[in-house]
Parts: structure tokens; C-alpha cells; sequence
């Protein structure tokens, strides 16, 4: 019997625990929130990250240790990986969790990406606006998600209320400032790496934000196979210079017909929840495939698949339910704004069909805004 | 927050558990076992199906109740339904567990049955035998399952030795004889039905049994579409008459063309465990859905698929998890002789390529006898 652990017990955990319940896993979760919602299908420990007589708990009860939570802090993960097995590696997320460390090794490694710097004083963050230009963003180095940490700056006099907004925090999880790219398309590359080196990648899916939030994911993305098979390369690239074991997503900007890396996240992502009914396996799968030593499974798709998160609090359900292709996921959470609460995921066998659901589920739900930048890109 | 009771904690309640979680939904088992291995995944009570203090317990805690066994005793189940709704209804239960019943009902309802008799005593045996023929099978009405229960008569010479068998059943779980039917092929329906009396079945499945327990199962089977639609009908007609609420399967023999309805359980199904890959929407969320009101899913197939069961030990899971349909299911049980402790369903877009992939895993996991039947019927 193997137990995999999983740091942070938020719905990526639950989603793993569901998905490896038939690989005959058990699973322990942690978190510092004892309503975690893993923690309805998998046993808990709730317990700070850093408080090492609950993760040396954890790690006594633990075959191999994974991650639901990317901020885990590295020292916790370091200090894990000295008594078990932990994928991916603690180089690999103290990487992820450094937006100038990823920055810098994308470059290494010949992807290329938007202008940036390091800003460590007012006077860098100066010299930064005059050297890669506005617009631009003022980015926390560590512990920004979704949007959070950032401070768009539109002239370069928008330095004085850019400094103020994050100036503080210049000297604690740091600050890096990025060139604005405008770009036509967001896409990530969803792919896996064994212990062995083997790599596989979902097809390349295209997303949309709202406020600074993943809306919707279109799995495949309508590019072209060179740019799909580019986007892919650069994933191996990274996965195999992080030694990195494991499901991640590479998120790219698209600017004519050019990709720019944006952010690597190391773990299972948003952008891959379709893979549970839109391909033979699903991310959360072959994560753990990966990190217990297993075969991969199969990344190929069963047609065409849209995601579409909930955010706040979960929209009517029979919408989704009385579509033929449509599957919920309900994270048992409480309603909070902002919250990713559950998603739903269309799958269809034409791109026509697909619209045609989207069409159908967004003027049911009110939420027509939402599946509309879908629809446009499926041609509908 | 919806709780779903459901009485018996095996394999069956927790794959209900594993893919009713994305519906939001709790969970509750309950199971005489400590081990039960739905307690991976769910919380569960200990006690007996008669204990009222802990069907009560449970009864407080649950929103609905239904079952992984499809034995708890009716009384029971009409005790629950005095406090919770209970789906299916406790009538249908207790027509499914006794096979008098069952088969007076199939032929009430114009579906043909093998011939059969109630047997109290051994002059009703002998004037069965001689009235049906042999060979013909004695069998207890009541709490047989997996071939358990059963004596075969090949000649009237036999009825000594059915009588010393089973006869001291024959004043507690009652007899029934039951004519022998030499069928070419075993198939079976898997239906659902919603609380407002919509209707929906998977494809037909063709099943191969080994000392009386499921081997492997294929779905759809090759039957022309007026048998199929014959099968679906009865499985229909069955429904609507006992007000059957959730997820059963009808049982069949085909014989000469002609079907004949062997047994109606009343639960979610072993012959429909490839639902979970091949097709749209698993029984297991049907059932949840049916029995909580929700629209019911598509039942449509994604390609081919093949169900081997795993008896008494796990074979090596690797040979499944490198085929590109392969999906792996262990149930996290403790190996046992005769135990259902896992299956691996293969899905593929063709027959022919079903049947290559069929016969890698059995030459490789030394099961040629248990895959090649189904080869067979594959023209492979």
C-alpha cells in the first residue's frame, strides 16, 4: 500500500486524490485550513508548512510527497525531501516560486521571453521604466498568484504610485519588473516528465482571463502545428533542465505568431482540468503516474473540450448537467468572492458542436460574457 | 451539501463515492466490515444492516440513502425509507432478491424467462425435475450471488444430491429449479431510470463468466440492433414496473436469437464498470444522479471497450497503464482467493485495435484464457 502525500489541500489535491483512488493509492493531505476541501476524500493533517513537527508527522506517514500549493515554502519542501521522496525536486518549485530565477533559466535556455529586471530600489525600478519602456508591469519575485502582487504601470510616470502600491515588499519576497506585452493569445503547454526523463504533453490549450483569473480554456488551441510543437519543445526544454518529475504548466504569451514564456506552474494547473473528460488521461493521473515511477498514460484528446471556471460561488448545475458532453466538478467549497469554487467542462466531437454548447450553457447561466471569446475563436 | 448514505462500503460504493465527489456531493457508508474498502474515500459506520441504533445513527446523517449490496436485508431498507427517501425503493429490492419473485415478474411483464418452479420440498423438487427436465439448476431464491447458492442437475438421478445440498435452504432462503439454458452468449442490459420516470441504457454488454463470477466483459457487443433494442425494451418494461429509481442491470441469455432474462440487479453493475472510461457518463454518476434528481448524463459510448476483473490478487499493473486505453482500477482491498479486487478496462477506437491491445495484456500478464474469448467475438 503507498501513501502519497500532498502539501496543500485545495481542490488540485482533491482532484489527485479522486484520480489515484483507482491506482489503489491512499493519499494525506496538508494544509493550514482545517476545512481544506481535500480533506472530504483524504485524510488531514492541518499544520503550518513550516512547523516541522507537523510535516515530520506528515513525512512519517508518507511513501513519496507532491504539491497542491506552489508556495510551499522551499526550505519546508528541502526539509521534506531529506526524509522522503518529494517530486517535483525543491530546486525545481524554488525556481517556479522566483518569477526572476524562472525568468532568467527561460532565457538559458533559449526561450524567449519579455523584457525584464530586477528591481531591489526606487532607483532600479527607474532605471528599469527607462530601459525597457511602459507600458510594464511591477511584479512580486515570490508568492503572487492569480493576479495578485502586480501593479501595472501605463507611462513611465506612473513610478511614484507603483513604488507605493508594492515598494514595501522590494526588500522581503522582492520585486521584478516586465515588460507589458500585448498579446493576441494566452496558451499553455500542460506536459509531464518521469523519473526517468520521459516527457508527454496534453495538446496546447488556449485560456482567457478576467481579472487576472483563468475564465476559460479551449482545448486545442487553433494554432498552427509549428507553433503547438514549439510550445511543446520549450516545455521539454524546461522539464529536462529542472531535472523536473511531475505535471507543470508553461504558460506562453502568443504576440505575432511569436511565443513569449510567462510562468511556469509546477504542478497540476487550471488550464489542464479538461484532460479529466477531454483525454485518455488526465493530468491528475499522470502526475502521480510520474511521481510513483509508473507508465504514463495516454495525453491524447477525445474530441474538443472547453473548461469554465466558477469563481465565487457555483452557478445552476442542471444547466451543465443536460449537456450531452457536459461534466461538473463541484469543489465542496464554501462561496468567498474571488474563490475558485468548482468548473465545468464541455466536450464535443466538432468544434461546431462545442460552440453550440458553450452557446447554449452561457445564455442559460447569464454568463454569455464568459463563453463569448470561446465561441468567436471556435468560429461560431 | 447534499449526503448520500449507502449501505455497503465494497468496491461498488466507492467508485459511487470517487464519482459522485465532482457533483459536490458527501458521502456516508455503511458496512458490517471495518475494512470496507470504500473507507478510503468516505467516512463509515460499522454495524449491522439490523442494528436500528446504528442505521439510525446513519439514517441522521444522510440527505438519501442507496446500495453497494444489494443484500441488505428488505426490512431494512424499509426501516431506513420510514426515515430517508431510499433509491431504489425497498419493494424493488426485495423483488430483486428473490429470484421467485424476480421471475414471476419477467414473465408478467412478457419477457421470457427459462422455465422455473418454486421448490419447498423434496416432492416439489422431484415433480420440477420432472416437469422442466434436466439439466436444470437448483438455486436459492434468496442471498445467492457470484454462483454461490447453486446446484446443477445434469440428469432427474441428481435430486439426492441437490436435495442434500441445498434442501435444508429450502424453509429459510426458500429453492427455486430453474431449467438449464445451453445460451451461446451471456449479455447484459445496464439501465437507469430518474425519479420522474426518464429512462436510459448503456449499449449492450456481452459478459464471459468464470466459476460463476464475471471474467471480462465487452461492450458494445456484437449483437444486431433489434436485439439490442429487445434487451433495452425489457430492461425498460422492468424499470417502469417497479417504479425503479437509479442504476440496475438486467442479465440475459441469448439463445438461437432469442433472449432470455436470467436476473435484474439492483445496483450499479460489474458488467458496467467500463462505463467509467467507455462512455460518456459512468453508471456510477447516473446512479448518483438518478437517485438525487438530477438530469441523467449522455450513456453514449466513446469507441470499444473491454473489461477484464481481477480476482484473488492484482495482476502487475504496469502492462495496462503502458497501453494507450489502458485504465487501471484497484480497489484497495487485501488479496483473497475468489475476491473481486480490481479490474483494468481497455478502450480503443476500433475492434481490431481493441483486440491487439487485448491480446498484449493477456500474453504479458499470462491471461490468454481470460482475454481470448473476447478476441474472439472481436474477429480477432
Amino acid at each position: 500500500m503507498t501513501t502519497v502525500g500532498i502539501l496543500g489541500g485545495g481542490q488540485l489535491a482533491r482532484m489527485l486524490a479522486l484520480s489515484g483512488a483507482p491506482l489503489g493509492l491512499r493519499f494525506l493531505v496538508m494544509d493550514t485550513a482545517a476545512d481544506a476541501c481535500a480533506s472530504q476524500f483524504a485524510p488531514m493533517i492541518v499544520g503550518d508548512y513550516r512547523d516541522e513537527q507537523a510535516l515530520g508527522e506528515f513525512a512519517s506517514k508518507v511513501d513519496v510527497a507532491t504539491f497542491d500549493f506552489e508556495n510551499v515554502p522551499a526550505e519546508s519542501a528541502r526539509w521534506l525531501a531529506d526524509r522522503v521522496p518529494v517530486f517535483p525536486n525543491p530546486h525545481a518549485l524554488a525556481v517556479a516560486q522566483d518569477r526572476l530565477a524562472e525568468k532568467t533559466l527561460f532565457r538559458e535556455l533559449g526561450i524567449p521571453v519579455p523584457d525584464f529586471a530586477a528591481v531591489d530600489s526606487r532607483e532600479d525600478l527607474e532605471a528599469a521604466v527607462a530601459s525597457i519602456g511602459a507600458p510594464c508591469i511591477l511584479k512580486t519575485r515570490r508568492l503572487g498568484y492569480d493576479g495578485k502582487g502586480q501593479f501595472r504601470l501605463r507611462t513611465a510616470g506612473d513610478v511614484d504610485a507603483a513604488w507605493r502600491a508594492l515598494g514595501a515588499q522590494a526588500s522581503t519576497v522582492g520585486l521584478i519588473l516586465e515588460g507589458f506585452v500585448a498579446f493576441e493569445r494566452e496558451l499553455s503547454v500542460v506536459g509531464v516528465r518521469t523519473r526517468d526523463g520521459e516527457f508527454r504533453s496534453w495538446p496546447v490549450t488556449e485560456n482567457w482571463h478576467v481579472d487576472g483569473v483563468l475564465s476559460a480554456s479551449l482545448a486545442p488551441a487553433a494554432v498552427d502545428n509549428a507553433l503547438a510543437e514549439q510550445a511543446c519543445d520549450h516545455a521539454r526544454r524546461l522539464a529536462h533542465a529542472l531535472d523536473y518529475v511531475g505535471v507543470f504548466a508553461l504558460e506562453l504569451f502568443c504576440r505575432v505568431g511569436v511565443l513569449l514564456a510567462n510562468e511556469l506552474a509546477p504542478r497540476v494547473h487550471n488550464s489542464g482540468h479538461w484532460t479529466i473528460e477531454g483525454s485518455e488521461t488526465s493530468q491528475f493521473q499522470n502526475h502521480l503516474r510520474a511521481v510513483l515511477g509508473l507508465p504514463l498514460g495516454d495525453t491524447r484528446m477525445l474530441g474538443h473540450a472547453c473548461m469554465l471556471n466558477w469563481i465565487g460561488h457555483m452557478p445552476e448545475a442542471s444547466v451543465v448537467h443536460a449537456e450531452p458532453g457536459g461534466h461538473w466538478h463541484d469543489y465542496g467549497k464554501q462561496p468567498r468572492d474571488g474563490r475558485k469554487v468548482g468548473h465545468a467542462t464541455l466536450r464535443a466531437d466538432s468544434t461546431g458542436a462545442l460552440a453550440e454548447a458553450l452557446a447554449r450553457v452561457g445564455a442559460a447561466l447569464g454568463r454569455d460574457l464568459q463563453v463569448a471569446p470561446v465561441i468567436e475563436r471556435l468560429g461560431g
